[in-house]
């Protein structure tokens, strides 16, 4: 990669770094003896897809139709679709599933109501179970709504139960690996419990978030994990204690167009429509939007942060110079942003650069 | 527009709405006396730009030399690049410069002597001020900064001294009219200060902020207005008071996806990927990502708020419905989101669907 020839901000992908990422969570799964069902909504991308099917990958998890649709075109046969089944789109479901084994997510009665007799093909059925995120679900304790929601699934022709599904999004706010394995025994001790107390057969246990299944070494009754993030990693990552910094693979490479020695700041072309507006609470109460670090050729480095990203607005980073700093930045300079949250800006950009100097744009609409 | 055919969350815009916004403010700076160069990042849309022209607007703002070329060849000829000239894209500036008269900026004096004898086609450069944002530019009061640059700009062959510009973007926090215009006020007797106070002829002076932009009478002493935001406007300019409810022209329809009768909730197919990241913090502490209404045929309808955003995933939005609110929504409804930040929001979705069907997919690139 030749980072002269970088004008404006530029979404950098590590390849070895997200094939050993890959590798690493789908060793993790076979060792398990557990399912491997990976989330493409953080890359989007058919060629990253492809790095997957080189680890043996045969089923994928995606967050729309839409996805589930590129990816099918792509020629996944295996699909969940661990979003809500949208009833506006039961039309596209169906279809689908007439091409490929396609997994729903029902997450409340009135739901599965509004769709379940217009399902013309077979479909697996999971049912989305809140452990505590508080995000969509059935809490894991209103047995009564589950077994009306299984009642009904059995009632239909073509839906079958798949299992219950969740997804601990709380394990992001934790800070250390005990609160992660603490968040993670007592999704899997309720996800347990609720399906040994109901009468309902072939119920499979599906968990997706990247913590969890980045930390875990006892996945003892879980039968499938579905996580996304790990593929890339982020500054959310490493602070949780699921990766170093060492293991993130993407950053964006964005140009230094302004210094400020009185106010020790410089400011990017970076702004909101290239990192998102996600950020972190430092533990001084400040915010950052990304860490800043040295680009050259090679790749990025994460030994010495530059400085953080005190702010965005549309195009614009303004970012707080660290006091220890030896990198004396100027306009023109290019660095490297390493992200809160990778999905997001994977998201914003559309396009992969690899350190390679290949240029990954087979992106999934929107 | 029939919203039946509502399958996914989709930007809808209210022509007749922006159109009164865009004559609103044209107006005012023809009644004023002063040029009226409108900020196009907000919407980024050729078709929308059209708009502008039937309003007699010929010069315009952008942030980005891609969206500088992009209006370029939708056949604007004076466009000013609000964002701190790239050495990256000097070439680029370039051959813009020598099709079109072209506006840039200069935020500091190792910005300018990194690219100033590079320039090979006229063009004029506005000195960023700093009047209190704290985002970038030569704070108001450093004479012997601003006088470095506008030596060097002076002696530089294709340099012109245009002006000083300021974003007063700390209006953004304000939270009613009269804080607003104290901002203004400040900005405004700074600006005027420097300029007379400073031995350097042809200084301009153009202000940019929707809220000031919205709310001032006074504009004298002011050469240029470059607001964005207000062709559209959005939830945190009608709490800021820049306009009301009833001006917004942009709302995203979602699925209602899930219902939660137990928690007073629903789930939207609409999340961080279509809203943003964007929030409000509101008087109890919660965070808002954007307020729900009912959607028709003909439209949105502010005149009741059924719930809030209260957290957005990728694709999740997931809203606390009001207490008092009588709509009770079911999944397959679709519902109006009116968002916190319109600009992000039309960055990410790239297409418009107006009211009366037309969808205008003509778009910047990034």
């Amino acid at each position: 990669m030749d980072i002269s020839r970088i004008k404006k901000p530029t979404l950098l992908l590590n390849e070895n770094r997200a094939r050993k990422n890959i590798s690493f969570m789908a060793g993790k799964a076979r060792e398990a003896g557990i399912s491997f069902r990976p989330h493409f909504k953080t890359h989007q991308s058919a060629i990253v897809g492809e790095w997957f099917r080189d680890e043996q990958v045969g089923q994928i998890t995606v967050s729309s139709v839409t996805m589930c649709r590129y990816f099918m075109e792509k020629g996944w046969k295996d699909i969940t679709i661990a979003f809500p089944a949208n009833p506006a789109e039961i039309d596209d479901i169906n279809a689908i599933a007439e091409k490929i084994n396609l997994n729903i997510l029902v997450s409340d009665f009135e739901q599965l109501s509004a769709f379940a007799w217009k399902i013309s093909a077979d479909v697996g059925v999971y049912v989305k179970i809140d452990t505590g995120y508080r995000r969509s679900g059935i809490d894991w304790n209103r047995y009564g709504d589950l077994l009306r929601i299984a009642d009904l699934i059995n009632e239909v022709k073509y839906l079958r139960m798949a299992g219950f599904l969740t997804h601990s999004g709380h394990t992001y706010n934790a800070r250390s690996k005990e609160e992660v394995l603490s968040i993670y025994n007592d999704t899997r001790s309720k996800m347990l419990h609720t399906r040994d107390i109901l009468p309902i057969s072939d119920t499979k246990l599906s968990i997706g978030d990247t913590p969890s299944c980045s930390l875990v070494t006892d996945f003892n009754g879980i039968d499938e994990i579905r996580p996304g993030n790990f593929v890339f990693y982020d500054l959310t990552q490493s602070r949780i204690g699921s990766c170093t910094t060492d293991d993130i693979a993407v950053a964006v490479a964005c140009p230094v167009v302004s210094v400020n020695h009185h106010h020790n700041e410089v400011v990017l072309y970076g702004g909101a429509v290239h990192l998102s507006k996600e950020y972190l609470t430092e533990d001084d109460g400040t915010k950052t939007f990304g860490k800043v670090v040295s680009l050259s050729n090679d790749g990025w480095t994460v030994d010495s942060i530059i400085g953080s990203v005190r702010s965005v607005s549309q195009e614009h980073g303004v970012v707080t110079l660290a006091n220890n700093s030896e990198i004396k930045l100027k306009p023109g300079n290019i660095v490297a942003v390493i992200t809160v949250h990778s999905c997001l800006t994977t998201d914003l950009l559309r396009c992969f650069t690899t350190l390679e100097g290949e240029v990954i744009t087979d992106f999934c609409g929107k």
